[in-house]
C-alpha cells in the first residue's frame, strides 16, 4: 500500500468544497482505492467479475430447493449473457466470465469459461471429507492462475467475485462455523429458499459434517478440504492472486465470502485488497464480515450470490474514485471557508 | 400507477433464472418503476438533477459552520462543473442543474440556472415568520415552474432533488419537529459541523422559531412559511410537478426530504412516485423518512445535500430497470425448477 498517496487522497478530501467527511463511505473507499493504486486519480477501467462454479456431494442430503443440475445450467446461462451477474456486471461496465472449478458435468471445451476442473463435485461431508487437502490447494491455485492470466492479457484494474453452486450456502456456513466456533443453527440461512423443515435438515447436515470431520481453524486447507468446496477454493485463489497483483477486490456474498476468508486465513495481507459488497440476507455472512473486520456497502437484501452485489459495487467503487478525483478544493474555486 | 404492469413485473421477477426474491430492494423497486411508467422495460434515460438554493435569515443566530455567502459560491460552483453533485451526477448520467429560489444574491441574468428568485433570503424566524404564505406558495409555483418547463423541453425520465443553503439544517429540523411534535432536541443533528455548543445554540434556535410562530401542522403552507425556506418550498413544488407529470423523483437528504415532506402533506398521492435515496448522517431525516413511510436505499454516512445521495440512487433505480427487463427467465433459458 502506498501511504504517500493514502495521505495524499485524505488531504484532498478535507480540502474539497464540501464539509469535511460529509461525504463518508465514499471517502473511506476512494482513500483506500488511492493507497491501493498509487495515485489519487485511479481509473478502474478495466473492471472483471469471475463467477466461480463447483457441485456439491452434500446437496444429497437435501440440503438445497435447487437440483444440483442447475449448476452446470448456469453456467451456460452466463455464457448465454441472460443470468443476474451479466446483466448487473454489464451496467457496472465489467466483463463477466464464469470458471468451472468443480462442476459435475462436462463442458465443451470450447466453451469460453475458465476450464479449471480439479473435479467433478465435492464428496458428500457428512460422509467423510469433501475432497483431499491436495485438490484444495488445487482449487486455490485454479484462483490463482485466473486472475494470472485475465491480468497478463489485459491488466484488471478492479476483479468481482461471484459462486454458483448449487448447495453452497451448507460448506460456506461450515466454513464459518469451524473459524469462529459459533453455534451451526445460529449461523444457519435458508440458502436459495429452503422451507423450515430444510432448514432443520441443513443445520443437522452441518453439524453432522463438522462432527465427522473435525475441521482444524487453525489450519484453512483443512477446513476448506473437509467442509468446504471446489468454488470456494477458487474464490479464495482468486483473492490471494488479486492481492499478489495489487488489484482490488470486491467479494460477493456468502460463498465468495466465504472464499475470501479461507484467503485471509492463509494471508492476512490479501485483507489489504479486500472490500465487502453487500450485506447479505444469509446471516452467517455478517459473522464471516465481522471476522473479517469488513464494512458492507449496501444492504438491498440480496441471496443470489454470482456476483451481483459485488457488481453494484464495482460501480460505486468507480463512483468513490471519481469523487475523490474530481471534486474541486475550496482553494481551486475560491469559496470562503470560514466567516 | 399501472397496476398491471406492476402484476407483470412481479410475475416476472418471479419467473427469472434466481430464487424468487433474491435481489430484494431492486426488484421493489424495479416493480413500482413499472407501476409508474407503465410498462416493465423503463429506460430511464434523461435524468435530472436540480438543486434548488435559497438563503435564511435565520444564520445571523449562528447554526452554520459556514457563512452565509457560500450559498451563491456554491451556485456559481455548480454552474463549473466541480462540485460534489456535478462529479456524482456525471456518473449516474443524469445532468445537473441549479435554481435560484431565494439566495440572497443577485445573480447574472445570463447565468445557465432557473432563475426563480422569490425573494432575497428568508426572514430570520426567531424573530417572525421565514417568509408570508404567498411567498411560499411562490416557493412551491417555482418547483413545479421547473418541472414544467425542463418536462416541455425533453421529457425527463427520472427526477432527483437536491439543496443549496447555507443554514438551511435549521429550518428542515424545525418542518419535522412541527409536524413530528418530537422533541427538537432529539431531531437536532449538526449539519455542516457545528461544535457541541453550535448544536445546543441551534436546539435552542429552533425551540424559539416554534415558539414564537407556533406553525400549524395541519396546515403545510403555515409550516413553510413560518419556520420553512425557500429552496425547500422549491423543492416541494418539484416533487409536486413531477408527480403530477407521472416523473419518479429521488429525493436526497434532510433538506430534500423536508420539501418531499412538505410536498406529500399537500398531496398525499405525490408518495406514489417518491423514492427515498439515502439515510443522512443528520438524525432528523430519519424521522422524516418514519413520518412519510419511506425506506431509504443506501446508508453511506453522507451529510452533504445537493443531491448527491440522489444520484448515487439514481444508477440504482437504472440498475433496478435494467434487473426487471434484462434477467432472463427459467423459461427462457431452459432451466430446471424443481428435482
Amino acid at each position: 500500500l502506498n501511504h504517500n498517496a493514502f495521505a495524499k487522497a485524505k488531504q484532498r478530501l478535507q480540502n474539497q468544497a464540501k464539509p469535511p467527511g460529509s461525504l463518508g463511505m465514499m471517502e473511506e473507499i476512494g482513500a483506500r482505492l488511492a493507497a491501493i493504486k498509487g495515485t489519487i486519480d485511479v481509473h478502474l477501467t478495466n473492471k472483471q467479475i469471475i463467477t466461480c462454479a463447483g457441485d456439491h456431494g452434500v446437496v444429497e442430503e437435501g440440503v438445497s430447493a435447487f437440483p444440483a443440475e442447475v449448476t452446470p445450467q448456469m453456467v451456460l446461462n452466463f455464457v448465454g449473457g441472460g443470468a443476474a451477474v451479466n446483466v448487473m456486471g454489464k451496467h457496472a461496465g465489467a466483463r463477466v466470465k464464469a470458471a468451472d472449478i468443480g462442476v459435475n458435468y462436462d463442458f465443451d471445451p470450447d466453451l469460453p469459461i475458465f476450464h479449471k476442473k480439479v473435479r467433478h463435485g465435492t464428496d458428500n461431508f457428512t460422509k467423510g471429507p469433501a475432497m483431499t487437502r491436495e485438490e484444495a490447494v488445487k482449487s486455490i491455485e485454479a484462483g490463482i492462475e485466473i486472475v494470472n492470466e485475465l491480468h497478463a492479457q489485459t491488466p484488471v484494474d478492479l476483479l468481482g467475485t461471484g459462486d454458483m453452486g448449487i448447495g453452497n450456502t451448507t460448506p460456506s456456513t461450515a466454513i464459518i462455523a469451524a473459524f469462529s466456533g459459533l453455534s451451526v443453527e445460529r449461523l444457519t440461512g435458508r440458502g436459495s429458499g429452503v422451507d423450515d423443515k430444510g432448514l432443520a435438515q441443513k443445520i443437522a447436515v452441518i453439524q453432522k459434517g463438522l462432527d465427522i470431520n473435525k475441521p482444524d481453524p487453525k489450519d484453512p486447507l483443512d477446513v476448506l478440504a473437509k467442509v468446504g468446496g471446489l468454488e470456494i477454493g477458487g474464490l479464495a485463489g482468486l483473492v490471494i492472486g488479486a492481492a499478489a497483483k495489487g488489484i482490488p477486490v470486491i467479494c460477493d456474498g456468502l460463498i465468495s465470502t466465504a472464499g475470501a476468508l479461507i484467503a485471509c486465513e492463509l494471508a492476512p495481507a490479501a485483507k489489504n485488497y479486500l472490500f465487502a459488497s453487500h450485506k447479505s440476507v444469509e446471516i452467517g455472512h455478517k459473522y464471516m464480515q465481522d471476522h473479517m473486520g469488513l464494512e458492507p456497502l449496501i444492504d438491498f437484501k440480496f441471496r443470489l450470490g454470482e456476483g451481483t452485489g459485488a457488481a453494484v459495487c464495482m460501480e460505486l467503487l468507480d463512483l468513490a474514485t471519481r469523487i475523490l478525483a474530481d471534486i474541486k478544493t475550496f482553494d481551486e474555486v475560491g469559496i470562503s471557508t470560514n466567516s
